[in-house]
């Protein structure tokens, strides 16, 4: 069986989709849920800053807290800085995700940088903590609300300092849900040819109902490791109405069903995705297992 | 750029999940403002008794407008019998969907045959109207909600006295959302290898969130046409709460922009879509693209 390692970011990229503040609490009985079902990573929290995005306020406390209950697990988060990728380290935080957006204007409107200023964030960060991996969360890698379509070419071109700077990998971002499979196809074979030894990542948003067959053109290319969250839970802010990410109870059902080793109970994930509803009932959901029959998923 | 054939079958397996009856008026404006979108085949109705489903209680007259308004299309009706069948060559329609279940338990549930009684229909059709085109509809063909996962060689070993008797095409229908994509590309691999001049179509649920990856893997694998209906209208009546049929405006988007030719505007399809929601509101619908802001579709 062909392993998989699926990454849970809902903790992240879900929750951060939440204007009320989720109690700690009941994020860590959420993540507990997840964990139970044997998701091996999980990106937790971001480190930024509380004006920001208040929703991560906890960020220090919730990841003292799961990183001494689950020290068998990857336990990662995102940072937009160097600061943030401090603090991360000093609770104990190995792995981060370090987001920059390859449309620059969708750089500055998201974390208010030029490219020139992210790539030297990226070289303070490598320089004062050397130890800590860092996986290049590269935004906008399909296409831009503000500049359009993204070509393989410039996924290509721009992580060439990036790389030669030392990442552990580089997640192709589907930020606004705009990628379809012959273009993930194209991009992840070009990143393939020119650096045939970084790892690639994969984060996909069902915005336009593409979040599994892009996802799965992935993988099928080979990619290490492709995120989701639990009940498809977050949304694009530039899609009013339309669903966000990809479900990480549907994915798993699927890769499960065609063979490979995910290593996680779909039923236990569903489990959880049904608690998460009734702890977060604002949430915007587009998961399709979740809202079945229970043991209807014929597994 | 090559070409697939998108078949609506909304006004048949959307409609027919709608309890309340929508006036003949309203069904013609919908199947305009979808034929307008460039759609080239549609499922208009169903030729069924209309005790067991009154919402097709028009099928005659609705056929009878649409033939005469779109003589350039290709439309075909669903018929289970023959009786179905000599009605729908009466109005005109030259070609219809005959259905029979893969699963022999799902048959009887569904149309009250043996597989025996289904086959011996069908040469009672073949006989009576030589010249009125039947694709198979093979329902469960991956799946049952009584007989559970159907295989490949079932597929094969079912389709011979079928293949035999003259039929125009197979539809493999997933009736209640259970393929995966490697069972997709199994049964029709095998389908081919052993029928290589008939040909396949698909008919995928969007249940358990696998529409677009299964009917793409179909797609890819060469199936002639793929069947969807406007919306993802229609449940599956097996999973409360779930959604039901791949949305066709949703797959028309993702075909477009990886280079196929469907000839279908994608605009267009959305506003029929939203059309569709206004005068069916207690329809389950589960497509994506109609839900997000005008213009975004990035085409």
């Amino acid at each position: 069986m062909k392993q998989i390692s699926i990454a849970e970011v809902g903790p992240r990229d879900g929750f951060q989709n939440i204007s009320e503040y989720i109690p700690l609490e009941e994020k860590l009985r959420i993540i507990d849920a997840i964990l139970a079902s044997g998701v091996q990573h999980m990106q937790i929290t971001s480190f930024v800053s509380p004006k920001a995005i208040p929703q991560m306020k906890d960020a220090r406390d919730l990841s003292k807290i799961c990183l001494e209950r689950y020290g068998d697990r990857q336990l990662y988060a995102l940072v937009p800085n160097y600061r943030g990728a401090q603090t991360a380290w000093d609770v104990g935080i190995r792995r981060v995700s370090y987001v920059v957006s390859l449309s620059e204007s969708h750089n500055r409107a998201n974390i208010n940088r030029t490219h020139e200023q992210s790539l030297q964030e990226l070289h303070t960060i490598r320089t004062a903590l050397p130890d800590l991996e860092v996986v290049l969360d590269l935004a906008t890698a399909f296409g831009c609300p503000f500049e359009g379509e993204k070509h393989a070419d410039e996924v290509v071109a721009f992580l060439a300092p990036y790389e030669q700077r030392g990442i552990a990998a580089v997640n192709l971002c589907d930020t606004i849900g705009i990628a379809h499979p012959a273009q993930v196809r194209r991009a992840i074979e070009a990143v393939q040819r020119e650096y045939p030894t970084l790892p690639i990542h994969l984060h996909i948003h069902d915005t336009r109902n593409m979040g599994m067959v892009n996802t799965l053109a992935g993988i099928e290319m080979g990619v290490q490791s492709v995120q989701s969250t639990l009940g498809g839970l977050g949304g694009c802010p530039y899609a009013p109405g339309a669903s966000g990410n990809l479900a990480t109870e549907d994915l798993v059902y699927m890769l499960n069903r065609m063979g490979y080793d995910t290593g996680i109970d779909t039923n236990a994930l569903i489990a959880a995705a049904r608690l998460q509803a009734q702890l977060v009932p604002q949430g915007k959901f587009s998961g399709h297992l979740y809202t079945i029959q229970e043991g209807n998923t014929h597994e």
